[in-house]
């Protein structure tokens, strides 16, 4: 079996830092970075064993997904799981939730409409940092690779997390492909890996930057506040599992994703 | 007369990387950055004793409008002025040309649209890293600022040189104004801003950071190829200027902006 990166094709990378950016980027791979919490929860179910993952982002049409599929319901409201819930959207809990060979369908407002509009442009997968690695080799057998910030408020705001997860993917990438073209964006989350390599080595009592940067982000201390910085540390946790979640169908405000079965 | 900062009333910070990210952000100051390099070359033009900039989107209306107003008629197509035209979208040009007293209209494509927009909604002025600090003194007599990139693309794609330059202001904000909140991206910038302050400290022979950022831009590659990288050069330099221009008036597709007097 030939190394990892002998199989890297990417020619270009790009980063939307909004969804409507994503719009003007041509590209036959995007990667969907949601990073508190729900692709790092969508990333930890597969890892888990789950079968699959369907997103949803309606609480009624959650709830008829997940009965009429016989799947486990996860999700949250306001950060908590709503009445009759099998649990929240949250990392740590999907680590060691009993979802193996089961589906689950997860409730999240943002992101769902952005999975399913890339989906008709090219292969869609969801990336944070627990599945940074697994994500990269992934991307790497696409010529033209867009990471995407999934962002808040419904897409409308920039988050930084969301951000420097993305920096983590695409610094794995140009590791694997080191002679892609970069966007402007890309080029930024690079630049900002290079800080976070400079906060590394030189001052290793530090935080590195990008834990730094998720835990000072806006969402970041919204969850804090709600008690759940558990999930935030998880969610800066690189490399956790290696499931590549893979939007695989997509219907009216939700979409399944498996994970990827390399050469499968 | 009080130092400068006793003013500063600032509460919050923040950082629209695309326009589009502007409309969902409440702020009584907008401050909107072309860095390459409309927002400087305006700067430059009301520094060299221009009266008034009448940035206009559209090549007919620019003509009409300085045909109307006596007015000299500056812009690009392609990087280089149309036929008769007096001079390009050049601040190096602008800086030495013989607009004292006079109104000036630049044909710029970008931007024009985002300034009328925001102006409905506080006051707009544009900056660059060629007034970065006369725009954050500026910035620090209102209390929510919103600095907004200017982009590509019609205001559809980041770049990488209006991020970089807001950076330059909004770390001289923030030294006037120490306590107020940052949103995620003016966040960024900082941090981005704190790797700038670590080259120049600790490797004296490099080029800081925003300069090779703006310099590596998609956009200021592109200059460079058309053998204008004088005017990139230019754009990269800080406080050429203490002018600060201010959107007095708008109409379909047209911006008129006139010099800042503090306290005038």
């Amino acid at each position: 079996m030939p190394p990892a990166h002998a199989r890297a094709v990417t020619k270009r990378i790009e980063l939307a830092l909004l969804p409507a950016e994503a719009a003007g980027i041509e590209a036959d791979c995007f990667i969907v970075v949601d990073l508190l919490r729900a692709t790092t929860t969508i990333a930890t179910l597969l890892g888990a064993g789950a079968g699959a993952v369907t997103v949803a982002s309606e609480l009624g049409a959650a709830r008829a997904l997940a009965a009429h599929r016989g799947a486990l319901l996860y999700g949250e409201v306001g950060g908590l799981p709503p009445e009759g819930f099998d649990g929240g959207n949250s990392p740590v809990e999907a680590r060691d939730a009993p979802v193996a060979g089961r589906e689950v369908v997860l409730y999240t407002t943002n992101g769902t409409r952005a999975l399913c509009a890339l989906a008709t442009r090219g292969a869609v997968a969801t990336g944070a940092l627990a599945n940074a690695s697994a994500v990269a080799r992934f991307a790497a057998s696409h010529e033209r690779v867009c990471v995407v910030c999934a962002g808040e408020a419904r897409g409308m705001r920039f988050a930084l997390e969301d951000f420097a997860a993305a920096g983590g993917i695409i610094r794995r990438l140009v590791a694997l492909a080191p002679g892609a073209e970069m966007g402007d964006a890309a080029g930024l989350a690079i630049e900002t890996a290079r800080y976070d390599d400079w906060l590394r080595a030189g001052l290793p009592q530090q935080t590195a930057a990008s834990a730094r940067l998720i835990a000072g982000s806006e969402h970041g201390q919204a969850l804090a506040r709600l008690g759940i910085a558990a999930d935030v540390s998880f969610c800066v946790e690189e490399d956790t599992t290696g499931a590549v979640p893979l939007v695989m169908e997509c219907g009216d405000g939700w979409a399944t994703l498996r994970a990827w079965r390399p050469g499968g």
